[in-house]
């Protein structure tokens, strides 16, 4: 049985990708020079992508890439970037020479299970977090920058990934973005793939660079005293790739109400299938309106909000027990939230939509602490962590057209259950969906959800082993929440809170379950069945 | 726009059905006689069911079933059973004269949403109750007789249901059940659906009179004191229908050791697929080992028993503290069990498994208060909720074959991921599977979880509307649990508790979710789309 998968092709490429990263680590170098902070973190990071990408690319000097080989490089190409983009944490813990002779590390992030997670968090644009003390006091700007900045190019691979490496691969979501982009269909956006990659990478880039703008303008205008360029420039960094680091402690709770409004539109963006912005942009805006999944998935945000809205404008949104984990709540405010929304409008539906739009598109920002909600609020944001974004865009999570489709294919099981000899097609956008791509979208979220359960008790055997006692709901949303890519959980695992206190063999399953997330589970899979491998 | 649907067709065939279920109800009647109670609640439901019966029997003199029709009969019929088994609860309650100058009832099902949801309950084999005081200080014998008979009456119309209708009508599991009896095929055990209906309602009978007989000669071998012919004969009614009813407060933890092992098996029998006993009877008991979806059925019970009793075992398994609604338990007694299956065999490997392949096969039935069980034990049996019995046995759930299929649909998806070329269909008992059954079972799979998560946020909302306050594991559990037909939940829903603090809207949902989850959710759906009514 001969070894059939061109393994060196794979690296290769993925050689290419750790040398071009060299790049990037450009920009937190340049924050650590102007606030006169150590550069070292970002030295040593790019010398060593620089060199391991240099070495592998030398596997294959002319690489050709067919689907297998492209599951392997896009699953060890998220991995790789993932052990690389930990070195800076690891190096601002321990110090160049603590690196060789090491010492206790001066934050969380020494560990290496935590460094790890922490990157692959950020590439998969995950945004949970392991950073205990987050603030400057503990961390560089350069490296909570970096930090950011992994969300952005991991948001910035995904848009790749769904435009030019998944149609080749026929799976995903891929075929129906496929059937979906009406007229000129995604991949007919511009003739050559690399064109439309950078059509797309242009929204995404282009969002980025507004969003910064505005939000700093907020601060000018005097309406956000602490959205300094910094801060500006950081959450804009993880808005559009649906990641939601923050580098405040206590995220966008942080910033005035019309920074959360700001925020909120940009969310929306994020997890809207990025190909229909170059409809607007071309001017044809209908298109946007005009598109089922589009509608689908404002008519979902809109729906949830509602419902969210409703409760925490009558009373029982919030609880006013203390929540668990108590002692790192403040309870006096968190009354004064919840008083301010009891029958009052505006900060009811500002954190009903914020919170609504951020678990939908999974970008997992707070607005408040909603582990302070009461069981119903909770439950409608447990719920949404299944929704994900849409098709094309940087969300995670099950998305939006795979359940447009399956709602469509159920309604046509009910029409063809009273009418058994009928046959009619499940249509998006007006075009039949091959039954064949229906079945893979099915398979894909019966698995998801399957994983999901599985995952939620292995997390509580860890947890056992280790003594630490997790509620139902605490394991069930951390599971979700890691194969989501969504971020924040319920419980310790808050918006508020972290994933510092698992154990390590927790957060290496969670950085497992993140990385399969990510990549829509099936091309990671594929890698561990004997099939793949054998010719 | 002709009405289509022939719904005196349909209502005809449910008068029948009426007509005759005055005859079990000579039963309870002779119970009641027995023990000297008041025969009144028999004579006025004999009387009630057998002119309304007649009735409907007259809208049309010969009745042509046709699949719509057959959708209409078979909701129809659970509907109308369960409005007229109510009648035994509301006269015990009122007596004759207060039904007719209403006075405050003798006990809580005296409502007639109480009476509705018990009797529902009880003809779904759900198990869920409301009668608030289960002893014979508020109940007569035989009006609690009656109680364990709708299960065994409910049970039998399944096994009629999956036999002889649904396949006619080409949906549930039925299609599957076909492809899975190995060699005759189900349909073909016997030349005619009657004489297999016949063949299945035998094994039904037959093990419910063996069980019966063993559970009381334990009793007379002294292994089981308070086992009497009155309760032996009552949870044999209860076992093979899968439904979990029982006229102890405490369900089975009443009742030895001895009883407790000698019900699990009969448990896993009833969630088994009755035909292959057929083999077994003719002298092929290698089918039954054989056969792809007990062994898998057989795989899954194992393995869960082999968690939960390690768990039970190294001690985690129950917990120290007041589980919720704490004021209810005996801590004292919960500590004695805890403590004796710590490091115990015996009684561990006993409670894992009892609980276990009760809630698997969806039978409800309690060993132990699992209330008081560890966060991780209660979510593997959460988890166990949605497994279910086999096609062609009693037990609810989204059923063991359909996992089956789509395991091994999803095994496809990732062979077919490498192999895009590889056409491979996905195999039952050696035959390929239509592939429009694939969808169908995936649809249904998928649609069975999205109306769980709704409900248990309906229950939620309905909650708060009273002033109820549910936590995220009572709703997801109240949910799961009866569209599950399993029966108790978590919390003061658990398997010693029971659903009568909830509001009667929120008791009418739960009468709907059985009703809906009970007949394979399809057929009742369907009714609800205007596409059904029209030509
Ligand atoms: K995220
Ligand atoms: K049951």
């Amino acid at each position: 049985m001969r070894i059939r998968v061109d393994y060196r092709a794979s690296l290769s490429l993925v050689g290419s990708v750790l040398k071009y990263l060299a790049v990037p680590l450009l920009f937190p170098l340049g924050i650590a020079l102007a606030y006169g902070e150590t550069v070292a973190p970002f030295l040593v990071t790019m010398t060593v992508t620089f060199l391991l990408g240099v070495g592998l690319e030398r596997l294959d000097a002319d690489p050709d890439l067919r689907a297998r080989e492209g599951f392997l490089m896009v699953a060890l190409t998220w991995f790789a970037v993932a052990l690389v983009g930990a070195i800076p944490y690891l190096v601002e813990a321990h110090g160049v020479p603590g690196l060789l002779a090491p010492v206790a590390p001066a934050s969380t992030l020494g560990s290496p299970a935590n460094a790890l997670f922490e990157s692959m968090s950020g590439f998969t644009t995950t945004g949970a977090t392991v950073v205990g003390d987050i603030s400057f006091d503990t961390h560089t700007r350069g490296v909570m920058m970096w930090r950011q900045l992994t969300q952005w190019l991991g948001g910035m691979g995904i848009v790749v990934l769904a435009v030019a490496i998944l149609p080749e691969l026929s799976v995903g979501g891929a075929q129906l973005m496929d059937a979906e982009a009406p007229g000129p269909g995604i991949e007919k956006l511009t003739p050559r793939i690399a064109e439309t990659a950078r059509a797309l990478w242009g929204a995404y880039l282009g969002f980025t660079v507004l969003q910064a703008l505005l939000l700093y303008g907020l601060n000018v205008v005097g309406m956000a005293p602490n959205m300094t360029a910094y801060n500006a420039v950081a959450h804009a960094l993880t808005t559009m790739p649906t990641g939601g680091f923050s580098p405040e402690a206590r995220s966008i709770e942080a910033f005035s109400a019309a920074v959360q409004w700001v925020i909120i539109p940009f969310m929306v963006a994020a997890g809207t299938n990025f190909a229909l912005f170059w409809h607007v942009l071309t001017g044809e805006p209908k298109r946007l309106l005009r598109d089922s999944e589009f509608k689908f998935y404002v008519g979902i945000l809109a729906t949830l909000t509602a419902v969210l809205a409703a409760v925490l404008f009558a009373g029982p949104g919030f609880a006013t027990g203390v929540p668990p984990g108590g002692s790192t709540y403040d309870l006096t405010y968190l009354e004064q939230v919840r008083d301010a929304a009891i029958g009052h409008v505006e900060p009811a539906l500002r954190h009903a939509a914020f919170q609504v739009v951020s678990i939908v598109t999974t970008t997992g920002y707070a607005s408040t602490d909603f582990n302070a909600w009461s069981p119903l609020a909770q439950y409608v944001l447990l719920f949404a962590m299944f929704i994900g974004g849409s098709a094309g865009s940087t969300g995670g999570g099950i998305k939006i057209v795979r359940w447009y489709v399956i709602l469509k294919s159920i309604r046509r099981e009910l029409f063809t259950t009273s009418h058994p000899d009928a046959v009619r097609p499940v249509r998006l956008a007006g075009r039949p969906v091959d039954e064949r791509a229906i079945r893979g979208i099915y398979a894909f979220t019966v698995l998801y959800i399957v994983i999901f359960f599985v995952a939620a008790a292995l997390l509580f055997f860890d947890s056992l082993r280790v003594e630490q006692s997790l509620s139902v709901l605490e394991a069930m949303s951390i599971a979700a929440t890691s194969i989501g890519n969504v971020g924040p959980a319920f419980g310790f695992a808050g918006p508020m809170g972290g994933y510092t206190s698992l154990s390590d063999l927790s957060k290496l399953f969670m950085v497992a379950l993140m990385w399969f997330g990510r990549l829509e589970i099936i091309p990671v899979l594929v890698l561990f069945t004997p099939e793949y491998w054998r010719r």
